[in-house]
């Protein structure tokens, strides 16, 4: 069961992420609230009627590899296929080739249900949604006129084949090999492993991006290039032609996301399979990272999708399970469990965690429209970094989230939680790969302190930390009492994060690299409950004057996160700036 | 692969849980080091070279229904039988009934190995021990001859029928229905759901220990009354004789422990199954209760098993997996992942927390122990009120920390953790019943803060606090600076648990059960985190004149946990003492 949040999805787009900032730049008239409400309502539609219900019947029929090549779950490819027809894989892609160009607002609200809907299915658009930006980035005039329309129309889709046995979070490691055949195409040798859809039947065809090196490639990650492989040669007139030499050697047993065929990848076994390149020779790696910031915040959306859809069950479940009476009940048999106040806790938690990872992943996907549309260079760079700032966070902070919202879902389901029947124990395991890939959470805190806090000499973190005390001022200045604790702690979290962020920027500059690299995980976590608590307080003013229905649960998300969660920010700044010598002490190797 | 932690184990029952106490009462003469050491030994050899290869083969192939009976793992029913004449089993048995009559904290030490080495098979052992006690303490002479001696060398094995499918956590509501036969033997009726172990081919016969209500029972949990009901029937020369009416209606497919089988059970489909009155009428539950101490704290302690076998399965990954360079490495290629400072950070954290719960299950053994076998009432009464007040936090901590250990441990091995193949994942997927059963971990933070802190007036919490206080005192006079923020910390975290804790009493005195109620999952975190810095500081400084390599890593932990995790107490004691009304105030009902 997924009833897509529109109202929620929509609020949080307009007031609390900026789609209004969007819609009034210049080229965005076309952009109206008619539209994104048609959008919304449709995609809603897509994901409840004709998502959801593959969720279980892809966990239970995994993906499999029979006679070389992968089958997918059954009914998958009936509603890919008329996913596909519906134009929803075309919904952020270059007009010049058939995309409807939106901006990824609304890119990440339609993923939000999709992943809400089955992430395992909408894995295969959000690598394809990768393939297409790096195409229509880096790609040849050539390359763009065979590929581009069909993978933006979704009638192929793509991979992306980075890691390697030996490379995995070090892509200098990096084997695979590309040698020029002279005409232009390369021969591309190597196994990858890990490659998302790297094979199915859902579409004819598969165009595989691939990172190779090539024989005289500077070692390190100078030394990759970039190319693209399809499964089956693309003749001139756009029919296929023969099968390239790719083969899929296997694919995993993994603990969730089944539907999605997660495949080890064999290149030219036979000879040489044969690839075009992307971009410039040995610059693969800056292709792949142009739409690295799209793709973490997509899984950053995973996290949230499954939050979402984990919080709906549970509190369905709360309804209608009855176990004990409550406090002072008048009723004659049991009540339902979500009359108990640990119950009441637990749901609140889960709704406030999921509104978090919503507001941040949407405040995201805001800067990077920006950096696209602002009106001049200057704004361009400051939403630029605003997003390059924002994606590790909304990354790491909502898939850990997804996580303990899961997790969560499961314990108020209580016995019943752990049988796979119920659908609770799924979420947990699906949502449990995207701490993972796409860089760990940890090479995410890394990010963020090493090459984000720095940007513009530390103005851009000051910069985001000085609209939260902007939310703040406005939070103390309602004396309602409504808000409880918020305001106050909403301070002292703001003035934590400041401490930890000078911290942060003192350590590096005085070449304190393990230091800082200690003290990551919890700076991204410190960062990213400020931040969510901040977005939480103005959703909850900006509902000041909603009726009730609307402005009860903003008001108690907001403040019982920073009653429950916000204190946080005093151990964790000094996590930050006072634990790392115990740290760097551990030596594992002592204890093997 | 698991190697039994022996030496930590052997220092954490000596120097940290109070074992020389348990040594010195009358008695307990036999109880010699050299006896410990010995079965600790033999222990973690059967744990490691005969139970621990079994975990996998149990989560590939879990325990199956095949025409009504259970059938289960390959290579299971072997183990058990040399499990069983081996006389493990039989190790904290009535000598009366050819028990060894040990003590729990060495029960608590090797089912933390078998725990480790396979959660799944060591569920069997763990409900037959319940039986056992119950047996033991409420059995008549009869029912005692005819099955305690089978039941403690484990010939047979017990099960535990609680749960219905409307009676969860809610007692109250239970069905299943026993009718007085005039022979002193009820018939017994009705579904029960959720039986460990409720059939299996591991041995001849299995005791079901069943409650069900008579025809004339007062309602709710003053009207249950507990049955012993063989799946055989036991004739008076002890051989077996017909079958019960008592059968398998299904097996479940869950999330993990899948070597565990499940059972829904029927009892009287055929006319009824035959049953013996365990104990009086209408006292059921109150023979549930008295074993019911014990079975929590055997769930934490399979947290501890889990979390330790996380652990050292994570530390060697790191150590083998090579990715990227350490800061300031001079090796040539890429160095194991151990040295880098985020890894430390998981690794530390991961071994701090399975040490504190080791620490904690511990001492709740060595707290059960201290009731039966101090020399007089008051200090049968003051170890048995300890017992109760450390149980529910060695259940919730332990399995919480075992949960988010296995989490780290799959996030520790990145990509790989995701791949089943690997082991990681099965971990999390086992860890993640234990908050559940035995009493919700939502349900243990209510029964410490509604039941176990008003014991004696509060003056049992107490004086636990104050035996935290001490530490305290030894840890800010070592004034040599290795262990950091500790002392600071832990004088906080003492403040803060003294103040959550008389508000907690004080709230209850006043009424006010909600507010209470809304904070009793983060007073029993506080109360579990404060404990467990003691008890690790207690260990760092027993410590202090051991060789480094022992000395350095209790130090660490010690340090590390404090400077890490234990500054929560600030806003836990906030969560507790200032949250609840907005918890309170969210209502499930107004977003359905």
């Amino acid at each position: 069961m997924y009833r897509a949040p529109l109202s929620e999805i929509a609020f949080t787009l307009k007031e609390v992420a900026g789609l209004g900032q969007l819609q009034a730049q210049p080229g965005q008239e076309e952009l109206s609230d008619d539209l994104i409400e048609a959008i919304l309502g449709e995609a809603a539609k897509f994901a409840e009627e004709e998502i959801a219900p593959l969720n279980r019947v892809g966990d239970e029929n995994p993906a499999q590899l029979i006679d070389g090549s992968v089958k997918t779950s059954p009914g998958w490819k009936d509603v890919y296929t008329r996913w596909r027809e519906g134009g929803w894989n075309a919904l952020t892609g270059d007009p010049e080739f058939g995309g409807q160009g939106l901006p990824n607002m609304l890119h990440v609200a339609v993923f939000e249900m999709w992943n809400a809907g089955s992430m395992a299915f909408t894995l295969c658009p959000t690598l394809t949604t990768g393939a297409v930006e790096a195409i229509e980035k880096h790609g040849s005039p050539e390359l763009k006129a065979k590929y581009l329309e069909k993978l933006t129309s979704g009638e192929w889709t793509g991979t992306m084949n980075l890691t390697e046995p030996h490379a995995g979070s070090d892509l200098n490691a990096l084997r695979a090999k590309a040698e020029p055949v002279g005409d232009g195409s390369y021969k591309i040798s190597g196994q990858k492993i890990f490659i998302t859809y790297g094979d199915h039947d859902m579409t004819d065809n598969v165009i595989h991006l691939v990172l190779a090196r090539l024989p005289d490639a500077p070692a390190g990650t100078r030394g990759i290039s970039l190319f693209a492989v399809p499964k089956y040669f693309v003749n001139d007139d756009g029919s296929l032609g023969e099968k390239n030499d790719v083969t899929v050697a296997g694919v995993e047993h993994k603990l969730g996301i089944h539907g999605s065929p997660t495949c080890t990848m064999s290149y030219g076994d036979n000879g040489g399979a044969i690839g075009w390149l992307i971009g410039e020779e040995n610059r693969g790696l800056a292709c792949m990272f142009t739409m690295m910031n799209n793709a973490r915040l997509a899984v950053g959306v995973q996290g949230l999708g499954i939050a979402e859809r984990a919080f709906q069950e549970a509190l369905a479940y709360s309804l209608d399970r009855k176990q004990g009476r409550g406090v002072g009940s008048k009723t004659d048999g049991m009540d339902p469990i979500a009359v108990h106040p640990d119950i009441k806790r637990t749901l609140l938690s889960m709704k406030s965690q999921t509104q978090v990872a919503r507001a941040i992943c949407y405040a995201c996907a805001h800067a990077l429209d920006m950096a696209k549309l602002a009106p001049d260079a200057e704004q361009k760079k400051f939403w630029a970094e605003r997003a390059g700032l924002l994606t590790p966070i909304a990354k790491a902070l909502s898939t850990d989230f997804g996580v303990d919202v899961a997790s969560l879902g499961i314990q108020v389901h209580g016995g019943m939680g752990f049988i796979e029947e119920t659908g609770a124990a799924q979420h947990l395991r699906d949502a449990r790969i995207a701490p993972i890939y796409e860089g760990t959470n940890g090479i995410q805190s890394i990010d963020l302190v090493m090459r984000k806090l720095p940007m513009s000499g530390g103005e851009q973190v000051r910069s985001l930390i000085s609209e939260i005390k902007e939310i703040a001022s406005s939070v103390n200045a309602d004396n309602t009492g409504e808000l409880g604790d918020l305001g106050s702690k909403l301070d002292a979290a703001i003035a934590d994060l400041e401490t930890a962020t000078e911290w942060m920027l003192a350590a590096q500059a005085d070449g304190k690299v393990s230091e800082a690299l200690a003290g990551a995980t919890p700076y991204l976590r410190l960062a990213g409950i400020t931040l969510g608590a901040g977005l939480l307080a103005k959703g909850a003013l900006a509902s000041k004057s909603a009726p009730e229905a609307l402005k009860k649960p903003r008001y108690l998300m907001a403040r019982s996160f920073a009653e429950t969660v916000l204190g946080e920010s005093a151990p964790l700044k000094d996590d930050v700036t006072r634990a790392a010598e115990a740290i760097l002490a551990f030596d594992a190797a002592e204890l093997a």
